[in-house]
C-alpha cells in the first residue's frame, strides 16, 4: 500500500510537504513542489489514510452498534435499518458487536471503540444499567440506547429511542380480549428488561380494563442462552407445556416477540395444541417472518425504520450537544396486523366486540 | 478525552518521550521520567489510542465483513459465529455491512476498509465476479471469499471457504427419491451465482443417477429485491403459483435454502397445496428456523462454525504468504436433518429404499 513517505520520495519532499498538500495548506508553496506532490499522489494513486485523518481530528467515521446478537433476525432488521442510513447521510459504516446481555462483554467493547476512535455508539436492548453509557458520554462518546426508556427523575445524557412497549402489549391484549378470550397469558423468557416489564404493565392495563385481572398471568418460559433465539423453541416448548398442564388454559396469549411467538407455536403443536383453534397467540415486532409462519402470525408492527432514523441522527449529533435530559423518543406502534394467529376461544360465542380499528394484512 | 499530550503536559515531559514510555523505549530514559511518565498516565487514565498505534503498523485490529443483507438470518448466523472467534482467537472486531449483492457497493466498501486501515475482509456470497478481490490483495489486503469457488485453471490469492453445494443438493434431492418422488423441481430465485449453479448441478446429478432427469426442473421465483429475505414470501407465492398451474406438477421440491424453502411453503398454503401431503419441500442451511416451521422443515445442515472457522483462520493469516493457489477450502454438509416437510408422493406406494443413513431431529 502506498504511504505519505512513498508519496514523499516520489515528488523529492519532505513528509510534512506532502501533509501540508493533503490538509490544504498548500498556500504558501511553490507552485511547481504543489505540482510534484499532486503528480506523485497520482502517480502512486496514494489515498490518504483515514487513520491519519482520524488522529488529528480524534473521530472515525464509524458508528458502534452494540446487539443481543446478529442471529436475531429483528436486530439484523435493526441493524440494516441503521447502516443504509448511516452510510446514505453521512457516509458512516458499522462497527459491529454482539453483547449477549452481558455487562463485561458490553464494557470490553465500549473500551474498544473508544480507543478506535469510534465516538457514537448506538446500545440495542441492554440489560444492565446504564451508568457505564454515561461514563463513556463523559468521555466523549454520544451514546443512544434502544428499547430502555431513561431511568425516572435521573437527568441523562444518553439519548433513548423506543416504542411504545406498554401501549404494544395493551393493544395486542385488546385484540384477542376483542376475540372473546377471557383468560390471558403473557409469554416471556427470564430475566427482566425496562422493555419486557413495560410490556407485562401494558399487557395487565388491557386485561384491567375489561375486568380480566383474575385471568391474567405471565408464563416466564426460562432463560435465553448466548445464542439467545435458537433456543427461542426451547422457550417456547417450556411455556407450551406450562400451559397445556394448567388447570385452567390460557386461550389467549401475547407473546414478548414474534420471535418468541414463533418458537411458542412450534411448542404448543408439539403438545398437540392447534393455533387458533384451541389457543390464540399474538406477537409483538412485525418481523417479515410473520409473515410466512403457519398459521400467519397476528402481530404489531413497530415501526423499525423511524426508530433507526431517529437513532441515527440522534446519535450523529455532537456529544456536548446533549446535556438535555429530554432524550427520550418514544414511538406508537405502526398497526395491529391481523393474520391466522387468532380466533375466537374454543366454545365462544362470536367475539364480544366487531368494532375492528386494525389492519388487516397477510 | 486524554490525550498523549495531555500526559506529557501532566509529566512535564515531550510528547516523543510519553511515545517512548507506550513504545517500550524507555530503556535508556532516567528512571524519574519513566518514573513521571508512567504516574501521569494512571493520573489521567490515558490509554494510548489504538488508531496511533494503527498508524505506526498500518494494522486496524478489525475485520471487515461483508454480507448481501444483515436481515438474512443466514448471514446473521455465520457473522455471529465468525465474531466470535476473532474476538477470541485475535481480539479482533467486525467493521460490517451490507453490499446487497452489487458491485459498486461492494466497491466503495472495499475502499472504505482500505482508508480505515482493514487490511482482512471475509466476503460472503458475491454475485460479481472476483477481480476487485484480486487487486484488494495486490494492495495489501487478506480476502477470503464464502461460498465462491476460484475461477477454475486462474491462481488465485483469494481465499475460498464454501459448503459442498452439489453435495448438498444432491442429498436433497436424493431424499426425495428415496422417498419415491419421481417429478422433481429446485426452486430457486432470479441471478446465477457459482452456488446456485452447483446445487443445480447437484439437483440434476441425482435426478440423473435415478434416471429422473426427464422430470426434473429448476422454477425461478423471480428477483430478491435489496432487502434479499423480506420478499422470500412474494418469490415463494411466484413459485408456487407455477407450481399449482403447472401440467405436471412436481412433487417433491428442494428449495436454494432454508429462507427460499419457508418462503416456498407459504406460498404453496396460499395456493391450497398441503405439505407434505400435496408436496414434499427440502431445506438447504440449518437454519435454526427450519426448527420451529411448520411442518418441521427437513433441510441439509451445513457445517457454519467449521466454514466460520476456516474463515477467520484463513485472513488472519499475512496477506504475504497467500499467494499459493490452494484456497479452496470445501465443506461436506454435516447431515440431512429429517423433519415433516418430505411425505412420499400422493398416492404412492410405500418408498421405494428404506435404507437411511440420514439422522432424524426435531
Amino acid at each position: 500500500m502506498t504511504t505519505i513517505q512513498d508519496v514523499a520520495r516520489h515528488a523529492a519532499v519532505s513528509v510534512s510537504t506532502v501533509s501540508n498538500v493533503l490538509n490544504g495548506r498548500a498556500d504558501r508553496m511553490r507552485p511547481e513542489t504543489l505540482a510534484r506532490v499532486e503528480a506523485a499522489i497520482l502517480a502512486l494513486q496514494f489515498r490518504p489514510s483515514k487513520l491519519a485523518q482520524q488522529l488529528k481530528t480524534g473521530q472515525t467515521p464509524l458508528i458502534g452498534l452494540l446487539v443481543p446478537s446478529m442471529t436475531n433476525p429483528m436486530y439484523g432488521y435493526i441493524a440494516r435499518e441503521i447502516e443504509s442510513l448511516a452510510q446514505e447521510l453521512f457516509g458512516y459504516r458499522l462497527l459491529i458487536g454482539s453483547t449477549y446481555r452481558d455487562r463485561d462483554k458490553e464494557n470490553a467493547f465500549f473500551e474498544d471503540l473508544l480507543s478506535h476512535g469510534v465516538r457514537r455508539v448506538i446500545v440495542i436492548s441492554s440489560l444492565a444499567d446504564e451508568r457505564h453509557f454515561e461514563l463513556a458520554v463523559e468521555r466523549g462518546m454520544a451514546v443512544v440506547s434502544y428499547d430502555r426508556g431513561a431511568t425516572p427523575g435521573k437527568r441523562s445524557r444518553v439519548g433513548h429511542v423506543m416504542p411504545d412497549n406498554f401501549e404494544a402489549a395493551r393493544m395486542a391484549t385488546s385484540h384477542l380480549i376483542e376475540q372473546g378470550h377471557r383468560r390471558l397469558a403473557f409469554a416471556t423468557v427470564a430475566g427482566m428488561t425496562m422493555s419486557r416489564s413495560a410490556k407485562i404493565d401494558g399487557f395487565f392495563a388491557a386485561a384491567d380494563a375489561a375486568g380480566l385481572r383474575a385471568g391474567a398471568k405471565v408464563l416466564d418460559g426460562g432463560p435465553l442462552n448466548e445464542y439467545g433465539d435458537s433456543v427461542i423453541a426451547e422457550v417456547g416448548r417450556a411455556t407450551a407445556l406450562q400451559i397445556a398442564g394448567a388447570a385452567s388454559q390460557p386461550t389467549g396469549i401475547v407473546a414478548l416477540n414474534d420471535l418468541m411467538a414463533l418458537g411458542l407455536m412450534a411448542g404448543l403443536r408439539e403438545a398437540g395444541l392447534v393455533v387458533p383453534q384451541d389457543v390464540s397467540v399474538v406477537g409483538i415486532d412485525g418481523l417479515f417472518l410473520s409473515s410466512i409462519s403457519n398459521p400467519g402470525l397476528t402481530t404489531v408492527q413497530l415501526p423499525i425504520p423511524e426508530m433507526a432514523r431517529a437513532m441515527v441522527e440522534r446519535v450523529m449529533q455532537a456529544p456536548e450537544n446533549t446535556d438535555i435530559d429530554e432524550h427520550e423518543m418514544i414511538f406508537k406502534p405502526a398497526q395491529l396486523v391481523q393474520r391466522q394467529s387468532v380466533a375466537p376461544p374454543p366454545g365462544a360465542r362470536q367475539p364480544r366486540s366487531k368494532g375492528k380499528t386494525s389492519t388487516t394484512a397477510t
